[in-house]
């Protein structure tokens, strides 16, 4: 509870990479919760672009500014890495429908494993409502413009990753 | 901000009447801010069942447990409320897909009014995702059962203006 | 139970006018059940363009060559109709994304009142998908051609009422 | 056809009052067509905020720096009125799921009663994309500030309605 | 026909594994038809976790109480299934917005294919509308409770599946 | 612009294979544009049925008859494609829920990377609402009828593909 001083989040995501859409949904997380830990998920089927190394040092240098904002990875259950971390709330961006269905079930498959984590949405500024790290990742591997959608050096980042 | 010992969260509604569905946003929510207001929205255009006072009474007599849930009323605009009140938080349920899009455009709405007020989303328990209002004061004007869906002293309020 | 010989189902609607994409759910619905009881709503608050005789009368013409499709009207909730009739089924159309949430609240409040009776969907032929008696009514009454959307008795009848 | 040097749109709405999102709208379509034909459509049940010639009014002045843009207004069918002004498009802004489901019910409709007049849709800047008229008369209602969403001069005829 | 003593129903899908949410649309079809084939899809391209002889062991297992329901599999289209077993029903589970349009796609597919075979859908309980085999298996992979969701027999099969 | 007597619009696609949905969208875009160029885009990652030569032969073959319709292939973005056409159109069938918001997003991602490129949205018949490349290859490898909905010549190289 927030009375007793702590009221820790979690915000899951695979972040590969972080995008601007990312960074606003911790902006707006932030003042909300005595802690937010930003957690790069490990469970992950997909074949990312950057390793997990990447990832953890990218996520870490975009909330540096951040109080109270922390950083790390787990895999397995979302809802054991909040229970470990003593965290009550998981925190979701909701973007847009297609979000939306899947998150509903995933929440209430986490509710059912620990009811005393819940999940809070927050919406993301309008200018990030049709931004994913997979549109990102399709522009800047055919040579377009990104610059609006991810800090400056996780587009050079990416600039290396697609030139190699 | 958390860290301040002050983060204050309004949950606006017309509340006609106050159902488990908003009964249970409320407890999820309780737990995450230092304050909650349940504010009754008093601008809607819809003929209501009960009078304004009679959904105050309502909403005291469910929330009366709570602690650091309070009960207000406004007209105007919801963020300047919140305003007046110090609030930074709108608390909103979402249910299902058709509540999705207004609930984004309210919310980009009011942050064009008011960038420092953010709202933040939860979704009830999967019992009430489809339960409204609307559809409990269907039922009861039938004859039908809604012991599940609203307080019981709510519901002996209904059967009162039904058989009125 | 169809083992029992006697499985009945309702079809409830307001039929403001019956139309094709009615005639169609019945036609689809007739060989699966024992008997199909087309029946008209009359809580609706809305203001029909035809009166419940005049409905009754075109449901009768519409479904007359229809074996074991009966006709009736209720007030009142419809899961206690198809309680009095013994009916165990409640047939709907599904259209479109946007009947889907506002039929599974039906169906979820519904079950709460008699988990004994149930709702089936059926989908109509997708001549029929975007068909509703509201945009027949629109149309018409504009000097639309609507030959394809409603049986030609209706169609008169309609032409009439709006002549009128 | 655009190759025999006559492409006619019609983009029809009740503009009350015009926005920026109906706006984006118009300068979107302008150079794709040989001429817009901005058309007020008269039919609607609504209570208007604006009357008819206050709305043709507001709209002739927003558009009136568009070349090939003109103003009108109709009753009846939209494909009867694109049929009158030798229109073979119709166009309209999509904004979300919410009004997809409608426009394809329109389109359809339309397409049976003229099948040579097709509905072209274009999509709004992602500011607008959770504008209506509706959200920003419930705004300045309110007193809320919708100088992001309408014209000035329309800006101020809503202040002068409402203060009336 | 039901008239004719004889309406038969297929429920196909990979079943991999059978969850209770399948189990509630079986014990909810079972009354209606005279006989429900619970039918092994054996086309997916999908890595299934569990082999066809597992699988038709556990749908087998489980449906053992019920009355008129048998288990079979089949590759090939699902209405040629439907024809050799004299079949004129599919079911279908409808649980979300996101079923639905791939629904209606296979639906009017199959009536394509067959039109004397129609599909019908039944809604699962609450409990089970945001649940489906692939996040159960993701639950159990890494530990957590899936007890609400399959039967004990089928949970203790996956549990030594993921430890092997 | 139109009045200059040049607006060309690309129409890009997988089209693996062509179908008739595909085709109607190219029928209605045909009198709204000076050029229509039909794109087959190389970038995708899915494993394709037609080799590009193939898919090229077949696209060709199908418009023949269509005055000022060509046939083109790209890889990369598509907006530099068109920007190197002098096309200020991008043309995308959209047929159902699912399709919109992944449009959404491509066009916005499109606009960011060049603003004087639009997307414009056409609504193809309602037999072709349902329609996928990829449902008719399901039904064509299981040996259904799938004449409806592709060329004859299409559906015979289908044949052959499947029967090597």
């Amino acid at each position: 509870m927030s009375q007793s001083g702590r009221c820790i989040a979690i915000y899951p995501g695979t972040f590969d990479p972080i995008t601007n859409g990312h960074l606003d949904i911790i902006m707006r997380a932030a003042p909300l919760f005595d802690k937010v830990i930003v957690t790069l998920a490990l469970n992950s089927d997909k074949n990312p672009l950057f390793s997990v190394e990447e990832r953890m040092a990218m996520i870490r240098r975009s909330v540096k500014d951040f109080a109270h904002v922390e950083v790390a990875k787990f895999s397995g259950l979302v809802v054991d890495f909040a229970h470990r971390e003593k965290a009550t709330v998981i925190i979701r961006g909701l973007r847009a429908v297609s979000d939306f269905e899947f998150e509903f079930q995933m929440s209430l498959m986490n509710r059912k494993q620990r009811p005393e984590i819940d999940t809070v949405y927050l919406m993301p500024d309008e200018r990030y409502t049709y931004l994913s790290s997979s549109i990102v990742k399709e522009v800047v591997r055919h040579g377009g413009n990104a610059e609006a959608f991810v800090p400056p050096f996780v587009l050079d980042m990416m600039h290396k990753k697609y030139s190699a």
